[in-house]
């Protein structure tokens, strides 16, 4: 179903994830992209980003449709080959949607095209487990699973807020760079060497913002301090993912009003603007 | 059922408008003023504002009932005729509830009593369409509806976040004022020379502090940020409304409280206190 | 049911206090131990501080369940004798659940204990009333109980927006000193010579962090700003409660998990981690 | 603010009475008539009964609003007062919100003007209690309250699936028949000699059609068996009240909804249409 | 957008109408088709009708996707156009989704292809106004504007319990059978002579069973009464719509499920299983 | 933790079963113990059954907790086991809570102790899957576990109405007894021929009565129809669970007030009361 034909170089390719057999708590995030583009399009609102960028007069920006699933098993590695193939045509991928299992193949993706790639991740969670539940492609695992590459040369956690031994072990290992949440603010200031990759999980939004999301934990930051974060960020940015939505618990359809929020404003960061 | 004879000069008064038919996406706000109402003297809280002046003991505040309109094609021109008659006796005008279009007929009323008038206008969106959907009142349009009378003396919007090329042109053309979200913070200080009237559109607040709106504009401001904002405000504020508050999204009544809180604090800044 | 012989010197014992019938407005924090307990277990978090104190590893945190009354006129002295008890085997408490009302009988068994006892209060009210509907055990006055002991050295309160002439008054004949919501920031520092109690009452919080509580009350803190404003606080912390949850307006679990949060964070304080 | 001067012979009288502080276990229906009003002239609907009768057009039909308590204290007298004044008009009253308290004296004052009284009672509870928690006033006794008046000729309740022993001997005590929910159905019929009081307990529906009610009771019946049910009552209806909407549990409205439809339904039928 | 090349003969045609602007209360049906689908597809069911029939192993079972209106003027027009396309393939059409104003071009196409078409149309309301707030295609008027065609044999409203005056003269007008709610159960047998087609309003259902709708008429019927009421139709049923589901008031995705369950089962009844 | 010196000969024991990892679509009912526990004692309900028998003065009636499982492998064998310990005491048990995985070990035990078995099964959903999603111990797949054993006299499945192929040849293959959803009525009677355990999945009801619960099937039964069910059943009823409860989808704690509610009327039946 996805429209590989559409993708030329120097565009944008938005690809929706339907998966989530790899939470280890709670489903949902499957159910994503579809409210994700429901909430872009929705009549409330408009296409532009806070720059000024209205994406709905962008030829580049192009959403690609749903990734389908040929097989739960190697459903990482269909995410790693269809990365493979937008990123092959010169275009850049943002993909929406699904848990944080996603990000490994992605990830994976991205090192191959961009060698010394950086990674820049917004989430409550370090997600550097070895495995969880006996599961090593659990959503609980993926940066583990990217920094085994060796390929990824800078990983900074920001908002972490549940860092537990093994994780701190894990990130001392890998050489991950945390800014945990206690020590966040807008005035932290990124600077990265090379082509950067974003990875957003929604959690790292105070539930109060994001209550659509699996796991609630509380003291996050602000959809506000995120977005000023993002503008801030002076980078290449060659890639991204906004992960996590869970809808079974997003009542009236507002974290989904974030999430394409933030796919708004990472696009036209993505486009230059 | 407005209770006319009750207002005499240097009152506060209190006015319901239930009025949404002129809203681009979702009805809601007529319901707003016995919302905000029942949580104004709700059990759980009390009307002293937090400098300390008690509304349920000020005389001089008055709520006069809801305006029941006689015809809906002529509801913005009886606004008008209501406003300019508390206004006429010497009295102030905080209205409460309906969509934003009341507040071209508000302001229109204002600006006759007031000459030399200023805005200040809090909102996630700058209300600047020249017509929405074909409708001139549309809530999308009072504030180009207000500019064209020539007669306000300054508009400077307050949390914009949602700013297309249209609006842009309109704000431009109008030599509209915009402090967008993304540059604004409690140090922004306000100073107007003369008359000020005040606009403030919940949905200037973010979605997590008030669900309650018809548009979920995520990146909004916290409660506390508007109310400090409001407490730094030197002008002589001469009237003002809230508007927007939607009760088909407030689940637990928590936007009412907000709308509710606000009318006590804006209440006591009118009255000087 | 309470497990007294599971506390010995050092511990932290933390006891569930499931009453409400001294609510003003609202019952239902009577459920708040079970939904605490709940959150704080639930597979999506873990018991880590954000200091990276593991609490499940911890022998001195030891849960003794909750008390239960055994007759409602007599509930609060039954509480201030839990709480010597505990105090009694030298190990430190923190009750979780209830409404405020409970801070009264806490406060005294630890004035007892603890000469020149200092209070470090979060609330948006200050509950300082001298009795509420005719009922001076109400969750609107323990603070006016406590300071008439004549044996709390200072009561510091944090976050209050609700201040009437009353308690206003209260304030001024017991030296309490309040740091209103509008003069706050994580700027703030406390500093206390002797004994430390605190007590936290979730609507400090703003109702978008924390919806489930009785009275919702806008313009509060964020869980952010609490928790950071706790880790600064270097102080002689011997007890503490965490009161006011109310699971009726608590939709989908968010404000248990704030309560959850907050218990483990302070845990740790109290623990000295 | 009661406008008796508006009520004559023959009218039916609308009264809210926001009172709710004889609550067991949930206040919240204190905020029961101004909800009742909003969805009784709800755009969604329109004031045609299901026999074809358009209370719009009918000029008997007559809000007066809601009583205004001059003292807790005195609350049920002064219900008891104002009842008596409609009925000395020659007026019949439905009463609306409010929680079962507001029974006892609604019943007291029609016993006066009615000798002979039957009262039809739908409810999930008996409301026989003796006392609860001390108050003889409390939402749990107003039958108890109305029986020993000694002027109620026959009591009949439906509904009924919570009865324990001590209600059990007050029914026996009492000679009220009791139709318990598991054995009623829509083919009951009533027959009553004299004139008849309803009474309609918004619990004796199953919490699925009318969650927004303090005491969530499963296995009641659905709003069509209740209407169908009071369609075929063939009695001189001369007053009723329809109780225990809480407003704090219903999300959507939806409970409102079926208050307001009881109230179009109860009121055709008492003006004999 | 719409996959017309998918259809031949003897096919069923699964089409979602994203249409409400013609709703007079409040929007929400344009985002039905794809809640419906999610709802349809949901890993919590499965696409086996009732009666034993796997639609997902059905060839002639196709979902062509949603109508793109190019103009909401003409958005009647393109629905009828795209009905006429569909049937003139020898096909037949279940449109899924949009308010009850797309019944009227379905009708209108219908009658072209099926001479002698009667209708058999669940609702709350009889949708016969001649204008509603000046306009004739509102959501309160597609079967006056069926009627009007004159190519109807027979309209049979089933569920009413909203009639008024003036829709009662409208049915008279137009010789609408009317079952009205409090008159039907599912003894009630219904037997048709020539084609026939259906239009379900999700609020005929109790508001219990299908909150997810605009206008909340208690009193309806469960879902069970009419899938078995459905299952009992011995009819030569030639299409249908299942219209009205508003996700803004369908928080926990029950209705959307009730849609897709009856998306189902109307299915294999279109297709003879 | 749990209680077993408490248990003697003819006492019922209510277990808490707090599982859901064999859940295939959503977590949740690992939490269902305590929430019902929470609801039997809510201060909004008594504990008296609907046949007057009151639980709360009934020393057989013995709540022994929750079974903690030292290992989530083991976990149905762990049921399994306690079951049987409980049974060899010559006592009874009811389990709530957990998914329908439960049900496989459970009836393990009571096949042993209970030669001869029936199963009379509540449920939209046969759950006799040989596996799914690779897991033979399923929550779809308990009924097919069952049968396997050779033990079960007879099984009867009601309210189903989601049969696939697959589960109706599993059916024929095992000679379960299935009554559909939509041919069932509380007329239908059962009779059985020696000791009778219970299963009741709480997703029988319609997602009104119970919207709680993993997966919406609407079309069930009401809450009264299930129990009038119950209350007709002349059977010599041994063993019970009641399972599926998922507090993650139960906004106002209806479901388990319905859960709550169950296990007091099938606790009545266990005690022959």
């Amino acid at each position: 179903m996805i429209r590989f034909h559409d993708i030329v170089k120097d565009d944008l390719a938005i690809l929706g994830l339907p998966l989530d057999h790899n939470s280890s708590y709670m489903t949902g995030p499957a159910l994503a992209p579809s409210r994700m583009r429901e909430a872009l399009h929705c009549g409330s609102a408009n296409l532009t980003s806070e720059s000024g960028f209205d994406l709905g007069m962008e030829p580049r920006w192009k959403d690609i449709g749903d990734l389908s699933f040929t097989n739960v098993e190697n459903s990482l590695d269909e995410i790693e080959q269809v990365a493979s193939d937008v990123l092959s045509r010169g275009a850049k991928l943002l993909s929406i949607g699904g848990d944080h299992s996603v990000s490994g193949p992605l990830i994976r993706a991205h090192t191959k095209t961009y060698p010394g790639l950086n990674i820049l991740h917004f989430d409550a969670h370090s997600d550097l487990y070895d495995e969880m539940d006996g599961n090593r492609n659990s959503h609980a695992c993926p940066f583990a699973r990217a920094m085994e590459t060796g390929q990824v040369k800078r990983l900074v956690q920001v908002g972490i807020r549940t860092l537990n031994k093994h994780q701190k072990e894990q990130a001392e290992r890998f050489g991950v760079e945390i800014i945990a949440m206690k020590d966040w603010s807008t005035e932290v200031l990124f600077d990265f060497d090379g082509p950067l990759y974003l990875s957003i999980d929604l959690d790292v939004l105070d539930p109060a913002f994001a209550p659509g999301v699996s796991h609630h934990e509380p003291g996050g930051m602000s959809v506000r301090d995120l977005l000023n974060s993002l503008y801030k960020l002076n980078a290449d940015l060659i890639g991204a993912d906004i992960v996590e939505l869970n809808p079974h618990r997003d009542l009236v359809g507002m974290t989904a009003m974030v999430a394409a929020k933030l796919t708004k404003e990472v696009s036209a960061k993505l486009l230059g603007k």
